[in-house]
């Protein structure tokens, strides 16, 4: 009898393809639970879920059977075979990576699926933002043509400086197409990149970036020590007419810092993609008409979706097959190899 | 008596310079007119305009004198000595440049200034056709967070097929921009462009531009040749749920066709900047949520408009002080050292 993968959460870019996937190597069954209850009560004998070894997850699941929080996870691990779970998506805060680590449960996300299109939604909104175009377009809508636009207030993007905070892939991928204006490109890291492009320009601290970008765009992951991280200091040392975007997390920045510096005008425009209580956007945000606001769908597009779903089902069939998958996040590579875990 | 010019148009972006480059060269006197008529009348002895030998123009003259049209070039030719409009835009479709080289008036344009900014704002409104960021915005802005957005007809700009039509400097300038992702770059010219780099591929007419193109970007200028030339053949020759972009001017698409193709989604977005009867945008374009519609701004920058300005007057200045400047716009070019225009 085939090993089961259980499909948490919906396929729908590579329906014809993932059968294919499987054949012969696992069997690939649904969730057909309501409930959290149903869903920990079907993996004994001659449950739905009997003989799974691994899950495909998406964040969708979690209105039918919850998060993968903590006492998810220990029931799952003392009920099941479950050993790995692979996540559509690069974020995985909706799994608890620790009580995974303690019952000896891999966890992989999508770290590369979203690059392309999460860059290039910071290009967007910082093209929008430095020329005003939403202002602009909700002119014409409104059958105003383009007053109250004004020329004076808006600006090209070649010749200023960026400043990236995190040149992960999305930070170094966003440089990459605005280093085609060109633009002069700065950045700061936990530590200093290697193998990036000689205009990428190190600098030694936050502060240090705030004080020199023209723009700065945020492309570092949410944890503790990102957490509100661009405050209102952080904010005042930007020169005044500076441009903030942000497609990482919400959390990320002061919020009330940054409402208070579009308010006095230090700040001349913000483009966001997230925001700290999604999908809450404070009403506050909706007065500015210079700024641009997406609704957290940076990442999102057919072809990053379709590559999601790949790499999501690609990771699960290597666990199947050679018992190790890619991916597995990073709070829980240090443990591999490790007997705790394996 | 230093020789006069004349502005017929505001200088708002060069004002502390412009006294000092005509300083000792020229008189700089402004429009009092506020009719053709005592504009025509004000060049005689005595009159307020007298001594005039070239004018500075914007399009806003035209509110109080009327477009430069064959009457208006006929008897500025009769009763003034001007020999040099210095146009203040690329766009001269408000002068009879005809009219011009059967009176020996030479006409300039500022083609480069508004190269980066009109390229910048193409690729906008390409990104945000693909992504649909414009009805994204919108419904985050009435409060629907992401609904009705639907990512799987939203599409990455990467490894898409741009054509583009008219590889002057403009569209060279977006061919740059649109290749750092890569995108495929083939585009069709009158001729051949030289110097092209090696990824801008020719291709022989407009029929396979259309046949191979996921985005079609027009950047060629409205004259008789090109007004109407993206009709139904050409439309209709695209791909199903291609992309149309047009920064150049509205009436080099017929609007009728693009609607249709709109209509039937055989179009699936359009980015217009300009429209065939500005500023009047047909209210049916505004009923396809997924199109991106900016008021005719793509030029428009602080950093343009002074680049306008500044090369305006140098035109302005070379002319006087040589007898010639710079810019001289195309149809008029030819002429140039034949007794008929100087």
């Amino acid at each position: 009898m085939l090993p089961r993968v259980l499909l948490c959460g919906e396929i729908e870019y590579v329906q014809d393809e993932f059968k294919e996937m499987f054949h012969g190597i696992a069997e690939v069954i649904h969730l057909v639970s309501e409930s959290r209850s149903h869903f920990l009560a079907s993996f004994g004998p001659d449950g739905p879920y009997e003989g799974t070894v691994a899950l495909y997850r998406r964040n969708t699941s979690s209105k039918l059977i919850g998060k993968f929080d903590a006492p998810l996870i220990h029931a799952l691990a003392d009920t099941s075979k479950v050993r790995w779970i692979a996540q559509n998506g690069s974020g995985y805060d909706e799994i608890d990576v620790q009580a995974c680590k303690e019952r000896g449960i891999l966890v992989s996300n999508t770290p590369r699926a979203n690059e392309d299109a999460t860059a290039t939604t910071t290009l967007y909104l910082m093209i929008s933002c430095l020329r005003q175009f939403s202002m602009a377009e909700r002119s014409l809508r409104s059958g105003t043509w383009k007053t109250p636009c004004n020329a004076a207030q808006t600006h090209d993007v070649t010749g200023r400086t960026l400043g990236i905070f995190g040149l992960g892939r999305i930070g170094l991928r966003f440089a990459r197409l605005a280093h085609a204006f060109p633009m002069r490109i700065i950045y700061f890291s936990r530590r200093k990149a290697e193998s990036v492009p000689d205009w990428c320009e190190y600098v030694s601290s936050v502060e240090e970036l705030c004080k020199q970008a023209d723009v700065l765009s945020l492309h570092v992951p949410l944890n503790q020590s990102t957490a509100g991280m661009i405050g209102e200091k952080e904010i005042r040392t930007l020169r005044r007419g500076s441009v903030l975007l942000n497609t990482s997390r919400g959390r990320i920045v002061d919020q009330e810092a940054m409402i208070r510096a579009l308010e006095d005008d230090h700040l001349s425009s913000v483009g966001l993609d997230v925001y700290p209580d999604e999908p809450h956007v404070d009403p506050r945000l909706l007065t500015f008409p210079q700024c641009t606001l997406l609704p957290h769908i940076g990442g999102e597009s057919a072809e990053s979706w379709r590559t999601r779903e790949l790499q999501a089902l690609g990771n699960l069939k290597a666990f199947v097959l050679g018992g190790i998958g890619e991916d597995i996040v990073p709070e829980l590579k240090t443990g591999i190899g490790n007997s705790t875990i394996l």
